[in-house]
């Protein structure tokens, strides 16, 4: 069942489709030393038949150690065009290339099948975060070409934030709007809050 | 002095300062129960003399106590037009109405003289996140006039993050390019690593 902030979060992605960032988002996740790291990703859509956000992630980034450690991360979402900001909280869950669920194996591979050829060749590259050596990251076309389109490279993981909270501002009214929204087991319930 | 990814990030605001969201920043920090928080931001420059960014906040908002939980924050700063992301983690300071040093307090008054009228009237609303009561949240026009320009109201504080790191990656390049700054003391190393 589609949580009840799916469809103000629908008006706004189709409301700021203009701008190709509107889909970049900020995920604030925990190191292990207990404090906070914040990096922009991409939306790719939700979980078939669920409220999980999807994303695509490097197996070497840092990130895969924090959500070991912590697994719960918060999405703060921006759009420029309607002024309005979501904020997600949620467990995380790292979708590996060893994934025994076939259902989540499944939307990995339609995640990379979906991906541009060059967000593809992104996992072919050296270690993330590594001091430079090489000048040139780039593969060659053929390389690109050659990246299976039915295989996932091992680096390739896909990244899931199902939201138990969910916090709405809307800074265009007059006054501006805010909605927070709880989820308890399979319900969801909202309250207009202070902005 | 100034750190050396000042000058990057100079540039950053400045080929994209016809964007007035290119000053909105999103800012990480940690709960009491170890779990991660994020939202936006108005980056409000930087305290004289040093490479603290400055924000506005209000005492009851939830940062505050997380902030005292945990002194640490990472800032991740998009740039849309120029395909730019900032990183910066660094500890946190809160500057209140009861702020003993004169130069910060100075700095918090400067600020609050800076903020636009309509920024200065959200710190006289009720409690942020509290359940939504009144219908009407604004102020009215002689209220706000009213807002004394000299003496900030005692909700509203400036908020210092002093960074320690910071990534910088731009998304432009053919490859990408991505750059770290660590502090240690006062000097500041870079090296560039693979995106």
């Amino acid at each position: 069942m589609l949580a009840p902030w799916r469809s103000p979060l629908a008006r706004a992605l189709h409301r700021n489709r203009s701008l190709a960032y509107a889909r970049y988002l900020q995920l604030a996740t925990v190191r292990p030393d207990g404090r906070p790291t914040n990096r922009t990703v991409v939306f790719r859509g939700f979980l078939d038949k669920s409220n999980q956000l999807q994303m695509a992630t490097d197996i070497r980034s840092q990130k895969i150690d924090q959500i070991q450690h912590q697994a719960y991360g918060e999405l703060c979402w921006y759009f420029p065009k309607t002024r309005e900001q979501f904020r997600l909280a949620g467990s995380l869950t790292v979708v590996t290339h060893t994934e025994p669920e076939p259902l989540l194996q499944l939307a990995r591979r339609s995640l990379w099948h979906a991906l541009s050829p060059a967000a593809r060749s992104q996992f072919a590259w050296p270690n993330p975060g590594a001091p430079r050596i090489d000048e040139s990251l780039d593969l060659s076309p053929e390389a690109i070409a050659n990246l299976d389109l039915d295989q996932p490279l091992d680096t390739f993981c896909l990244l899931l934030l199902e939201p138990d909270s969910v916090d709405h501002l809307d800074l265009r009214g007059e006054p501006q709007h805010r909605c927070l929204y709880e989820r308890q087991g399979d319900t969801w319930m909202s309250q207009a809050v202070n902005p």
